[in-house]
């Protein structure tokens, strides 16, 4: 039994996972806003002290970076009052004798699908997540890449449109991240005359996986109007396919380069801009299969991720569970 | 002692190398042109029977692609007489007992270069050649990734130019290929007014590592004509320089994408478009960093390959000679 944290600048979870990736007990929490580095932790520990911890035998992390890794001094983006915060060093002093293993949230999403999910008995694949942001992890020959500081799989800064591209906040431009990322789309689309929720008002019933579409709230809350921008394109609101059909473009065009690269078999795609289906798979599909031409790229599935909204505690369960595979040895 | 072969469109050569990497005895002789699969076959036996090859201990063959593999059956692009040749067989009847390794000449350059050039001693690389194609290898965390069909580390079909890019031998357009291999430069070069040697008709003699600058030659006769542009950009021909900083741009542009994937410490590039020294240089590491802004990607450096003509076969040997790190275990 492993205790799995996952931490993110609007929540946090914490869980028990077993041995064969079922998870049990989650807890969830807002990420307190504004708040300093040990009222972060406070919050933390007391999302996990209820959890029987008793049979954990270690403690994975999956948290958003950047991050200094694999010692897992966290500076999450989202997370302010975390600035160099020696988050694997004080789990390990709070769970004494417990092995300790955190990796960027993305990293944890597609050891998930790897390991529990879409890509079960894969060799080479390309996990991603396309949400606030876009980010990724590479399993090649069975096993994850982490590169020497831990930053492989970073497909959200593949430059797709590389001149006159959209400023990134990683400080390039033409990155996909800066053109397919929820917020960015959903802006893009706002410029473009998008009403949101017009087209699916009465459509919202229609998104799978309980997503709420919560279509009056602002670009602020992101994640929730990418997925309100995925239920209009799903409803055919015209100007929301046509964002998805850029999103979906650049994805395609990303996931080519990455084939090329890597000589992948799969690339599995979750985050709420992956529940716009058709309106986001069809344009994605066509660019890459415009892109792939090569006998061996061809070959290269594009699949919806399998997993839910415990994906990232099952990842960063499996970097003790499954060692071997997904972590250094 | 390995015997080590290197095929490619235009030339063949074999030699022998040592344990340490040191080449010997090398023999090179013109790919027959327009020939069939038995011709193609004796000239190569005739090139390496002379060769002493009474102490040799395995075979490693570095061939141009598409191939089969890991069991070596080539369809080289340029010799149109090998299709679906089992080459890799052939050499084991030919050498009953000694093992026989091949792979595709980009990846065998890559693997020279980590082995014993440019990137001796790094963990995470890609080794690069800009030619009459443009191709690589991937080294990550010291070993050589070969994806599950040989087909790792094809940098030349990274787009980087997704909409309205050339069209790529591949199939499929915009990749890096399509714009910086030397014929496309070359071309490109000419549409815009370049004339061959006008600038470097003098200072040909400036080129490094003993190239000929034959720029009488026709557009057919490809590496020659890219190395003359090369000289001609080093003499300061403004068309040449365009041409070159194209070519640049395009490679600090994929450069870029492939350091956020894998997470590189380096790349190095050879090849006849390499020689153009700062007019190909300066551009690509303008794109690269004006792409490559995060902490963990300013850190690749990209050097010049150290290794000459020998590349491939030193390459090929290291399959053998270093198999742990060069061929699946």
């Amino acid at each position: 039994m492993i205790l799995a944290i996952d931490i993110g600048g609007t929540k946090l979870a914490a869980g028990l996972v077993g041995h064969d990736g079922t998870v049990a007990e989650v807890r969830r929490a807002a990420t307190p806003q504004g708040a300093d580095a040990e009222t972060l932790w406070r919050a933390l520990t007391d999302l996990i002290s209820p959890l029987g911890v008793s049979g954990v035998e270690g403690v994975g992390v999956g948290c958003g970076g950047p991050m200094t890794w694999p010692d897992g001094v966290v500076s999450t983006l989202n997370i302010p009052g975390w600035r160099g915060f020696p988050l694997r060093a004080r789990l390990a002093a709070r769970f004494p004798g417990l092995p300790v293993r955190l990796h960027n949230d993305a990293i944890c999403l597609a050891v998930a699908e790897h390991w529990r999910g879409a890509g079960r008995g894969y060799g080479d694949m390309l996990g991603m997540v396309v949400s606030t942001g876009v980010g990724g992890g590479l399993i090649l020959n069975g096993r994850l890449v982490h590169g020497r500081t831990g930053n492989a799989g970073h497909i959200g800064h593949v430059v797709v449109e590389p001149e006159g591209g959209p400023r990134c906040g990683c400080g390039g431009h033409g990155c996909l991240e800066a053109v397919a990322r929820g917020p960015a789309l959903a802006m893009w689309a706002l410029e473009q005359g998008w009403t949101p929720g017009a087209a699916s008002a009465s459509g919202g019933a229609a998104l799978p996986g309980g997503a709420t579409t919560l279509v009056s709230v602002g670009v602020e809350d992101r994640a929730v109007t990418a997925r309100g921008l995925a239920a209009d394109a799903r409803a055919g609101g015209p100007v929301a396919v046509r964002a998805m059909r850029r999103a979906g473009r650049a994805l395609g065009i990303a996931i080519a380069s990455t084939t090329h690269l890597c000589d992948l078999d799969l690339v599995t795609i979750g985050g709420g801009l992956s529940q716009a289906g058709e309106p986001l798979f069809g344009p994605l599909e066509e660019a890459l299969r415009e892109h792939a031409r090569m006998e061996f790229a061809r070959r290269v599935k594009v699949l919806p991720a399998a997993l839910g909204q415990e994906s990232c505690l099952i990842g960063a369960a499996a970097l003790l569970l499954a060692g071997d595979a997904y972590w250094p040895t």
